[in-house]
């Protein structure tokens, strides 16, 4: 059960380029994204209303796709606009289509009721646009529901131990560290976490000239609904007193992970993994981008395993620890709005 | 659920040389074929009643077949007539066997009530034993339910844009022309198609000498219970008169393709593509053959892929085009046939 | 369904050098079997019970092991003993063990009730230590339920049709000769079976000095509950008078198997086939390794293909020949035994 009314990440803007009719399965329904000759965004139902043939195996006619079968052509708006041999069109022969936004480099997609799909309710992360911001846009696809990738940024011990020789740097972080502050969002959660004078972590002792110099590290976590995560990583000189704001010599990450159902057990995983510190030297987002699919191989192998657990014993009760609040809070949150979109309202009126 | 009382194409007489036990599975029971030394063709059940091991990896002794796991031997009657180291024989130890008949170079095979099985319920295509029809013996194997297929034989707007490069020619063949004559048969259709004064399509193209000569065709398709299609084409000079019966200069094919029911998700697919001019240039027929099949692989991968897309949303209600009726009509035909047999009919006798 | 109050193999010593962590399903649960740096084996349900990861991917400290997601350690009684970044462990929080005995080179595990694990209840096979006892521990995994494998153990006719080239020798083996024993014991059966002035089968040819000499052959089998075989196998000169006690010149083997569920539908097969006459002669039990296996592998394709046949069609009837009352008996044994099982007994006590 996913909630539907919500905007979720589709896919990449580059992903349309050159006239690609883009297949992908979102929340259980191939969906066909592409972009027309005019440049506007479609989504489709990837399924010619006739006889189920791909229109993703059809072919792009201006903003119009022609299913490759017996030759339907639908316009834009998924309605049915030529059948050949055929003089009249019955109405009723249309295509299903998704409200779609594109913004700051993401194709956004609304499965829900498509009354309700206002684009001002689209998170924003300004550092998705913002120029001092450099990095490189990537995908990695999970053999496990969506939730278990949130489950697995709601608690940062697992930094230690999954992930010691690349994004983590030590199995001492879960033991003396702490989170300063947990906050429970009306639509996520908040965590903030500091260690200190520390060596720098792998994957950032490789972008950095002193390697050996100790420093303070700051993560600043927030999750949001329905699953994305953006996370503020500041690394600054140990003592300097970051804490206080001094950020003279700091150096800052922002993480923005989208992670889009595609089944029930199996998730699109959308991120880049942003630097304000790379000017001109291009090779460091390269770098950052290899650590990052350095480490979330590392989760997605405990993590895929995790979901064939649960699906071989659905009785199996996880037993929570105090680190698992984060994750508690956020499942609560979304089953309360999965549930509020189940029961039928009252009254009419719309959602926005 | 599939018609029984029916006779089904099981395999090509090429297939059971040299004693071969032909494991095949043929609308969901897997059936062992084999041709005895007497020369007779027999299907049987292939499992050892006794303990369910295959008797297609058994041994063919005369025209008896003995199962490998524990020795039991049966006849071409299906009959147990030995175990080792038991002298009685329970007459319960037999194996189930079915009607076949060898006709044409075909294997026919009856999978519903052996009391009804009358050959003469056999379809005659002469063109399958006449010498005058030159062609090859052809197999494909479809992840589909066979009735897909013969959906897509029944609308040939689809050669315009499924095969343009191969047996359509054009896509002006879906707009231009449409069927001189739809006819709802007793047990099928008949549909009759023109398309005059066009350049020979790629697969006729290949085995002609004038290669730029217009040319008036003609497809007179007819599909038969449970899934046989005969299709008569005719490529006459453009203008000759062919639809007035001057067949000065006309080339014919015939095609006979059998549809039989592997599974209720796959299926066998025999045909014989035949022509009636390479004389004794073999290289025609080879040709031909190579043509076919690439013109199958087509129809192949959006059959396959429409036969998935009905499993993942079995809730998809197809909406017809006014050249959906022949298919419409056979679909009817052959689900009063079936209904008719699952219904007890109130008196005995024989079917035939 | 699976009688659960019995022991059943669960490795081979030598599984579990070097401090490796293995992973084995194990009558459908997932188990981590390791021997801790005292030397002691453990068996633990290999789940971690806080977010289902497996511990067979964690670290050995000791006897102890730590679970690599988020940290938490187990002792070798299954008690978490630390959560990184937590001071209090919640006492329910413990994996799962399993009671395990090492014996005779044989880690033994109890599924059912732990407080009935009575060591003593382990069938004890003397020729598996016995110095005099040469041969060779192996494994094959098998696609098919463990009592298709009892199943095949217990009639030998099957050794004349599936083996004649490897075990068997002869198809006669399966027409003149009857078992001169069957017993039916209390937990599984007795069978013994002699074929006199014989060549001898090819796995016994290839390690023997003369090698057309004829032999009498006995072989005396018995199964035991769950699924353990045990053979003595005689190979005397031919009219040397075995059958009255006479042994000289004989050679034997002590055929050891162990049947373990994976699962519903796969097996652990455990095996040793052993021999009396080697003596420093190693490669006598390196050909009869290499021989057993080409004959369970003739085994194996018929026993799997088994398998699939009886899951495609639940309602096949197996029709019993005479040679079937041994295993007849086994399974009305272990039927009786697993309903004991599921029925709650009226009074308490425990089982030993």
């Amino acid at each position: 059960m996913f909630l539907k009314n919500c905007w979720y990440v589709a896919a990449w803007d580059y992903e349309l380029i050159d006239g690609k009719l883009l297949s992908r399965t979102l929340l259980n329904d191939h969906v066909l994204l592409y972009r027309g000759e005019s440049g506007k965004v479609s989504a489709f139902n990837d399924r010619c209303p006739h006889r189920g043939a791909l229109l993703s195996k059809g072919r792009l006619e201006g903003d119009a796709v022609r299913c490759m079968y017996h030759g339907l052509k639908f316009d834009a708006t998924g309605k049915c606009v030529q059948i050949p041999g055929q003089d009249l069109i019955p109405p009723k022969m249309r295509v299903r289509t998704y409200p779609v936004v594109e913004r700051d480099h993401l194709i956004w997609f609304w499965p829900g009721d498509p009354a309700k799909a206002d684009p001002s309710l689209i998170l924003d992360l300004p550092y998705m646009r913002e120029p001092k911001w450099k990095g490189l846009p990537a995908y990695l696809h999970y053999d496990a529901n969506y939730l278990l990738i949130v489950d697995n940024l709601s608690d940062f011990a697992h930094l230690a131990f999954v992930h010691t020789k690349t994004l983590g740097g030590s199995e001492e972080y879960a033991f003396v560290t702490k989170p300063v502050s947990v906050e429970r969002l009306e639509r996520g959660f908040r965590v903030e976490r500091w260690h200190k004078n520390i060596d720098p972590p792998p994957f950032h002792r490789k972008v950095i000239p002193d390697k050996q110099a100790k420093v303070d590290r700051r993560n600043i976590a927030k999750m949001h609904v329905p699953g994305i995560f953006d996370m503020e990583t500041l690394f600054a000189p140990a003592g300097s007193g970051a804490e206080n704001g001094n950020l003279a010599g700091a150096r800052q990450y922002r993480n923005c992970q989208f992670m889009t159902p595609e089944t029930d057990r199996t998730t699109h995983f959308f991120w880049n993994y942003l630097n304000d510190f790379e000017g001109s030297d291009s090779t460091i987002s390269q770098s950052l981008l290899a650590s990052l699919i350095e480490g979330f191989m590392e989760d997605k192998a405990i993590i895929e395993r995790q979901q064939k657990t649960l699906d071989e014993d659905p009785s199996f009760q996880m037993l929570a620890i105090m680190a698992d609040a984060p994750l508690a809070h956020f499942r609560r949150v979304l089953e309360k709005l999965i549930e509020a979109e189940q029961t039928p309202s009252p009254a009419t009126g719309t959602h926005a």
